[in-house]
C-alpha cells in the first residue's frame, strides 16, 4: 500500500469532469501537491495510506473556484462610494483615493485581505489586475494562493510608473522573477482600449508573445465605451483587435458587455477567452453581457467578481447566483444559465479562461490539488436534491469549511493556516483611516 | 437605577428611524419584550442596570429583517427542480410534489426549518402564505418568531380543504385562535386573481374587513398573467381590484412586476402595500418590478424572498443585494435603489407593508425588541466606511451572530436557543425521501 500525503474521505464529490460526475462516498488521494486518485472511499482506502486524513462526512468536495477578474488590493476601498453615476464615482472618489493612497504597503495588505476573503469563500485561484503587482504576488505567496496577475498598463502615469515603458519593464521583470514559481503566474495587462495607445497595446502583445503568457484587458464594459471606441477606430473594437493581431487563445477580455454577433464569431474563431462579472455590471449599471449567446458560439467564459470598489465582495458563490439569475430575467427565459453551466464557469471554464485547464479546475488525476470542502449539514442546504442547485441558489461563502491549494491546507474547519486574519484586518483599517482623510482634502 | 431585563452594549446601532441615525458606542435597553431606551452606552449605563448584558463590541445592532413574502414549508422542495420553463416546473414538479406530499407534518417541519434558516440570517418577522398554516403558526411559536400568516385560498381543492368555503372557515378559525398571541398574526390570503373567482375574492375581503386584518395575494407576477387578467376582466387587474373594493391600506400585493403608471397611481392614492421579490422574479424570469417608480409614487414596498422552490433561500441579506443591483442594471442607472433605501425596505418599510410599523421595524423606544447583532470583525467587512453599503453589498447571512425577538434571545453567538437544528434537518430529510419517491410515480 502506497503512503501518500493526504486523503480527503467520505464526502460527495463534484468532479467537474467532462461527464459532470458526482460521486457519493468519495475520496481524493493527494501527494506532492497533486491529485493522484479520485474514487469511491473503499477503493481509495485499499490503495493508499495517508499521513493525514480529512474526514469530509456530510460535505461536498469540489475543485476550488477560479475568480477570473479581480483588483485585489481595492479591498482597501470597499464601500467608500456606491450608488453613484460612473463618472462621479470614478473622478470624485476612486481616482483621487487611488492617486493619494496606492503604494506598496496598500497593495500588499489590500491583496492579503483579498486573499483572506477569497480563501474563506472557496476561491483557490484569482486573476488580478492592479498596481504594484509584485506586492500582490508576495501576498498570494504568503496566503498560499494560486494566481495569474498583471500590472495594469496605460498611457498616463500610475503610482508605480511614470511612463508606459516603465510599466512594460515592470511586467517583464515580474514574468522573469516568478517564472518558476508553483503558484504565481504573470499576465500582461493593458487596462483597456480607451486608456492605452495602439503603440502600447502592440508592445504589450509583443511582451506576452515573447514569454508565451496571457494578455488580459477590460473590453466593451458599457455602451458608452463601445460608442467611443467605434468613433476612435472607425470600426468595431473587436475588428481593431483583429487588425493588431490580438485575437488568439491567450487573449482574455474582461466584461464584454457590448459584444456584437460578429464580435462573438471572431472571438469563437480565434479561441479568445472572456471573463464575466455580473455583479459589477449590475452595480455599475453597465449592462448585461450576452453570455448565453457567447456560450452558444463556443466562447470560453470564466466568472469573476471584479474589484471590491464595484461589487463589493470577492465571493464566487454570490457571483454564481447572480450570473444564473441575471440572464434569466434579462431574456425572460428561466432555462438559460442553468446551475451546472454556472458552476462550470466558476471552475473549469475559469481555468480555461486563464489557460490553466491542464493544471486546475476539476478533480482529476494529475491535476493540482486545489480543492474545497463545503459543509452540507446546514438548515439552508436542507434537504439536498441537487448539489449544483444548492451551490448556485442556496449556498453561502461561509459554508466553505476547508481549502487546499497545491496540496497544502490553507484553511481547515474555517481556521486560516497561512494568514493572521486579525493582523491583516488591523493593517487595512489603519490604511483606511488615511484613505478617508485623503478624500477630505 | 432601574433594573431591567437586558442591555445590548457597545456596538454601532442603525436605528432605521426617520433620520437614519447611526450611533457609535450605542446601547439598547430592553424590558418585558420592549425597547425602553436607545442611546450612547454611557448614558444607558447611568440609567439602567440589567439582569443580562450582551456585549456587542465590533458589531452592528439593528432591527431584525422583515421578510414580506414566504411559503415557509416549501423548504421541503428546495432545489427539487430549477432552470425550467414555468409551466414545466409547476405542472411536472411543484404541483405533483405538493399534491402528493403536503400534510400537517410537512407544514410543521418545513416551516420550522424555514424559521431556523431565517433566524440564522437575521429575519425576525415573516409573512407567509401556504397550506396548513396553523402548523406554520405552531412552528413560529416553537421558534419564537413573529409572523403574519395566512392559509392560501383558491377555487380548487387544496391538501387542507375541499372547497373555498372550508378555506375561509379555516382562516377565520386561525384569526380567532391566535387573536391575542404576541407573535402570531393572521392575514387573509386569496392566492391570486387567476386562481380565485370574484366571489371568493369578495368573501376573503369581507373576512379581512370583519377582523380588521390584512389581505394579501400574488398580483401581476409576469406579462402572461397581466394579459390573461385583462382578457378575463376586460380591464386592468388593478381597475378590477378597485371595482371590488380591494384597494386600501390593509391590502398587500406580492410581486407586482407588471404594474402600469395608472396602477401605481391607484395604489398610491389608496395606500396599498406591496412586496418585492427580486430573486424569485429573476430566477423564474418573471420580469423586473418597477420599484423605483413605485417608490417615487409613494407606494410602500417591502422586500421578500418568496418560497424556497423559487429562490432557493430565505436570506434577506442576499435579497437586499439582489434588489439593489437588479434595478440599477435594468435602468442602466447606478443611482437607483441606493443601499439605504434597500435596508429600509428590508426593515421599516417591510413593517409598514405588514401594518406592523408601530410595533417593529426600527430601534425606537416603545417598539418590540426584534433586534439583530451582526459581527463586523470579518475580512469581507473590512474596512468599514459605510454600514448600509456593507449590509447590502458585502455582508452574508452567516454574519448575524445574535437575534432577539419580542425581547427574547432566540440565537446567541450563532447558537439557536429555541430550535433543535439537527432534529429539524433530520425530519425534513425524511420528508424529502418521500417527496423524491412520490415524483418517480
Amino acid at each position: 500500500m502506497q503512503e501518500i500525503d493526504l486523503i480527503i474521505n467520505g464526502g460527495k464529490a463534484l468532479l467537474i469532469d467532462s461527464e459532470n460526475t458526482c460521486l457519493d462516498r468519495a475520496s481524493v488521494a493527494i501527494n506532492a501537491g497533486d491529485i493522484i486518485a479520485v474514487g469511491h472511499t473503499e477503493n481509495i482506502a485499499k490503495q493508499y495510506h495517508a499521513k493525514k486524513n480529512i474526514i469530509a462526512k456530510d460535505s461536498l468536495i469540489m475543485p476550488g473556484f477560479v475568480n477570473c477578474h479581480t483588483h485585489a488590493a481595492m479591498t482597501c476601498f470597499r464601500g467608500i462610494a456606491d450608488d453613484l453615476e460612473l463618472m462621479d464615482w470614478l473622478n470624485n472618489y476612486i481616482f483621487p483615493a487611488e492617486a493619494r493612497n496606492v503604494n506598496k504597503e496598500l497593495a500588499y495588505w489590500g491583496s492579503l485581505l483579498a486573499a483572506t476573503e477569497m480563501i474563506k469563500s472557496g476561491t483557490t485561484t484569482f486573476c488580478d489586475m492592479y498596481i504594484f503587482e509584485d506586492e500582490t504576488a508576495r501576498a498570494a505567496k504568503t496566503a498560499g494562493m494560486r494566481c495569474l496577475i498583471g500590472e495594469v498598463l496605460f498611457d498616463f502615469p500610475s503610482p508605480n510608473f511614470k511612463t508606459p515603458e516603465e510599466g512594460l519593464a515592470y511586467t517583464r521583470a515580474l514574468i522573469e522573477k516568478w517564472e518558476d514559481d508553483p503558484l504565481i503566474n504573470i499576465i500582461v495587462e493593458p487596462h483597456a482600449l480607451y486608456t492605452c495607445s495602439p503603440a502600447l497595446l502592440i508592445e504589450a502583445k509583443k511582451l506576452a508573445d515573447n514569454y508565451n503568457v496571457s494578455l488580459g484587458f477590460h473590453l466593451l464594459e458599457n455602451a458608452a465605451e463601445k460608442k467611443q471606441l467605434e468613433e476612435k477606430f472607425g470600426k468595431s473594437a473587436v475588428s481593431f483587435l483583429k487588425d493588431i493581431g490580438y485575437l488568439n487563445e491567450r487573449m482574455l477580455a474582461f466584461h464584454c458587455v457590448c459584444l456584437s454577433e460578429e464580435d462573438m464569431r471572431l472571438f469563437a474563431d480565434h479561441g479568445c477567452k472572456t471573463g464575466h462579472n455580473p455583479a459589477s455590471n449590475m452595480k455599475l449599471a453597465s449592462g448585461v453581457a450576452p453570455v448565453p449567446d457567447m456560450l452558444k458560439a463556443g466562447i470560453t467564459v470564466g466568472l469573476g467578481t471584479d474589484g471590491c470598489a464595484s461589487n463589493n465582495n470577492l465571493d464566487m458563490i454570490k457571483e454564481m447566483s447572480t450570473a444564473a439569475k441575471l440572464h434569466k430575467v434579462a431574456r425572460l427565459d428561466p432555462t438559460v444559465m442553468d446551475a451546472r453551466t454556472v458552476v462550470r464557469m466558476a471552475t473549469i471554464e475559469g481555468a480555461k479562461a486563464l489557460c490553466m485547464e491542464k493544471t486546475i479546475g476539476s478533480l482529476e488525476e494529475g491535476k493540482k490539488a486545489d480543492i474545497i470542502i463545503i459543509g452540507l449539514n446546514e438548515p439552508h442546504l436542507t434537504p439536498l436534491y441537487n448539489e449544483y442547485s444548492h451551490l448556485v441558489y442556496a449556498m453561502s461563502g461561509a459554508d466553505v469549511d476547508t481549502v487546499l491549494i497545491n496540496g497544502k491546507i490553507v484553511m481547515e474547519n474555517r481556521k486560516l493556516l497561512t494568514i493572521n486574519e486579525e493582523e491583516v484586518m488591523q493593517k487595512v483599517r489603519e490604511i483606511a483611516v488615511k484613505v478617508k482623510q485623503s478624500l477630505r482634502k
